[in-house]
């Protein structure tokens, strides 16, 4: 998907919601449960409750993984689900040296058919170029996480900066503003002005709005871009909003409250 | 798997040698490209003819995923076909949000029964703590990596060091020399015994020596302990060792020549 793809999208919907299907199956509705197919059927009633309030979806795949080579069968399944209009985020962290990145880009854009990645940027140029080759692919990278731990490295000095700005400002240089974005926790506010000051264009996908406690209103009036230039995800927020069989038309009640306010900032 | 009983396995099989199981569709021998099961029987072949020459197996997770769910599946068939008396590592580069990475504990600790996986550290404790807190399992972080990469953010300066050592200090006081390795790669020998005096007593996950070009009698004289604490992986330069239908006595051949070798060193 290209960049305009995407802004056409968020124009056309008012929203820049990313969903994120990070499916415990200890967590969906008990009737779900009990079924075979309990996660796909969770997946896909999610979906096609929120299609309309979101422009992109984000597998968790570690919660897929939990679940051995069934949970990835279930992955490839809601991969396939998803529809052409929405990007497909594959949150997956990954990054090796540079053979084995290639086999991480071939797993994620070709046999998965995401159009998205998340990749951790700690090896280097060399293990992130390959998932930079793909076409109308996106290579997202991790700059400034959502978590406590970001404090450790993400937030340490190096040289005169900050580790997450080196980051950032060095792998810039490796992709374009059409083929690489970032990862922006929206628990770190007080940083995203700075941010955009290393990064003025770049797509940045916010995590952390909504169970972990980021603003959407401050992230979004420090972050936008004249074309958005921002994905907001919400995961735990939307799915588990109801435990019951309802669990769908409540996700999509709170997908629509997200859009309604991002409609506002758009 | 505990130290002492890893060190026992070292002790008397006189090697410290990690067969990467990095295999690959188009390089596997032509006949097994045309079975059914060729992955596997490749994997099945090495591990068998490769036992006694070694101590560990590493499955680099990038290799399978390319295949989608059949490949992880082959993944968990070859690591149930690795003796108890082997270490399994998963070679998978995770590390995400606290809640995310217990889910990536469960799935290679629990579901994949591996005894051992490589975790990025960008992230910082809370991405790291959930691998930790399994019993006789272990963490292994990226401290230096081999690749070319490792200019651009691990041999940077962060304050008065350098990232990597920075990281290996820090990860240090969150795991004990009982549950926590860190790679090394055999490329960066003039670090190895820097990395000595931040660590004295970490087992080292050594990659790179073999197709990558690091030496093995170089890192063996500086980075040894008292009870070895490292583990030396050969991946391509073994399984490859041969195009032909001989191939796992080809293999078996190399792995020879590395114990032959390690054996001197001990």
């Amino acid at each position: 998907m290209t960049r305009k793809a995407l802004y056409d999208q968020i124009l056309s919907k008012k929203t820049y919601l990313c969903v994120g299907l990070d499916t415990d199956p200890t967590k969906i509705p008990v009737h779900l449960q009990k079924h075979p197919d309990g996660i796909f059927e969770f997946n896909k009633a999610i979906i096609d409750a929120t299609l309309d309030h979101c422009v992109s979806y984000k597998i968790n795949t570690a919660f897929y993984e939990a679940l051995g080579s069934k949970g990835w069968e279930i992955m490839e399944r809601t991969f396939a689900h998803i529809p052409a209009t929405h990007l497909k985020i594959a949150d997956a962290k990954r990054g090796d040296i540079g053979n084995t990145s290639s086999q991480y880009a071939k797993a994620f854009f070709e046999t998965m058919k995401a159009d998205a990645i998340t990749v951790a940027p700690y090896m280097g140029e060399d293990s992130i170029r390959p998932f930079l080759e793909y076409e109308d692919k996106w290579t997202i990278v991790l700059g400034l996480t959502s978590n406590k731990g970001s404090r450790d490295f993400e937030l340490q000095q190096s040289g005169n900066k900050m580790l997450y700005e080196k980051v950032i400002e060095t792998v810039s240089g490796w992709g374009t503003e059409e083929n690489l974005m970032f990862v922006v926790g929206a628990t770190q506010a007080e940083e995203f002005t700075n941010i955009r000051k290393i990064s003025p264009r770049h797509f940045y996908l916010v995590p952390g709005v909504g169970a972990q406690g980021g603003s959407l209103k401050d992230i979004s009036e420090k972050a936008m871009t004249n074309d958005c230039g921002i994905l907001v995800n919400a995961s735990r927020a939307i799915i588990y909003a109801s435990e019951k069989e309802d669990f769908a038309v409540e996700a999509a009640a709170i997908a629509k409250q997200y859009q309604y306010e991002m409609a506002g900032y758009l």
